[in-house]
């Protein structure tokens, strides 16, 4: 068993809506066992470089207060805010779920594109994946919109789909709010990758490792 | 459960050898089931880039054998030989170990070191670690020296925690062989990443990426 601290990029009231990530990664990893934070006054969470600067802020706060209590640390966000600094601060490992996303996606291989909530690709996908391909969701601000918006995933996948790709990297943890992967796979047949499952996956080969060490 | 090729790069004669990475893998993640299979003619396995080019003209030979029944293929080798020709010939994802020991290594964060049976980093390692720390294991030629030379591995692991390396990672599917990991993470205390339990992990993440699908 292994203990994961789980930071929410957005401030959300509801203790179901604050876990809901966490329980995700439990639902997929029983062996694990999610802590859900978030961070606070940001009620749309983070959508461009002034959010995601803020939030950078404020992630390395919260984790310290969880540092002690958890084997890991994940950062619930694809731009990865505050991931490098809490690093340099932390002791336990560190997982954004963008760079997780990368991993995966690369280890797989494939041709990738991605789907975004902003326009571009988040730095980490876009470091890690050589600038791919991606599709902005039509009539999407924050995430907060996307529950509204499920066609227009689909739309956006399909146009992946016609450039040539055979893997889709849903570049925002919102995807896995709406939990729109399977749904994705349904329609068109085609590998989906979420992002909060990739840092649970992340988080469970460390587990794994462990279990190697004996 | 998913079925995965597991292709040997070095020709062994007796079935419980062929199939020890397999075996591995199977303990780790028992919803996978293993189908192992060697090269001919390469009793000492990959160790130069003459044996790495011959073994990258076998492995391709090796997958379609085996294609149609399995759901992935590893090329159980950390120099990853033949994995970018088979991606063009196969319909199944293919995972290499050397990429998924790079990916894993990538993902925990870190400062890695590789522990090597040559004169180097295996490429790609070294594309995605960005020429990491490195240390050869004294007095080994091939992966088949490994056996009588953990004090020498020990020993490699110790150079480079002194090296400031806080990740060590196995970079030859010989240290797995041996399962040498758990005796660096009993003597020294370090994460240390097993290249074929990598490859096992990153099928694992195609299994599970597979479920959310539903």
């Amino acid at each position: 068993m292994l203990r994961v601290g789980v930071i929410r990029v957005i401030s959300l009231k509801e203790r179901e809506e604050v876990e809901r990530h966490g329980k995700l990664i439990e639902s997929f990893f029983p062996e694990l066992r999610a802590i859900s934070k978030c961070i606070q006054d940001q009620p749309h969470g983070v959508y461009d470089e002034e959010t995601e600067a803020l939030a950078a802020l404020k992630v390395p706060r919260l984790a310290r207060e969880i540092e002690n209590s958890v084997d890991a640390i994940i950062v619930s966000c694809v731009a990865d805010p505050g991931v490098a600094e809490l690093r340099r601060e932390v002791s336990v490992p560190v997982v954004g779920s963008g760079e997780s996303l990368a991993s995966i996606a690369r280890a797989l291989g494939g041709k990738v594109g991605v789907i975004t909530i902003t326009d571009g690709v988040p730095r980490p996908l876009r470091e890690r994946l050589g600038d791919p391909p991606w599709k902005k969701v039509a009539g999407v601000c924050s995430t907060l919109d996307l529950k509204w918006k499920k066609e227009a995933v689909l739309q956006a996948a399909e146009h992946l789909l016609k450039e040539g790709c055979n893997v889709i990297a849903l570049g925002c943890t919102g995807f896995s709010t709406i939990g729109i992967a399977p749904l994705i796979h349904r329609e068109l047949g085609v590998v989906v990758l979420d992002p909060v499952v990739a840092s649970g996956s992340v988080v469970y080969n460390l587990l794994v490792s462990k279990k190697v060490w004996g």
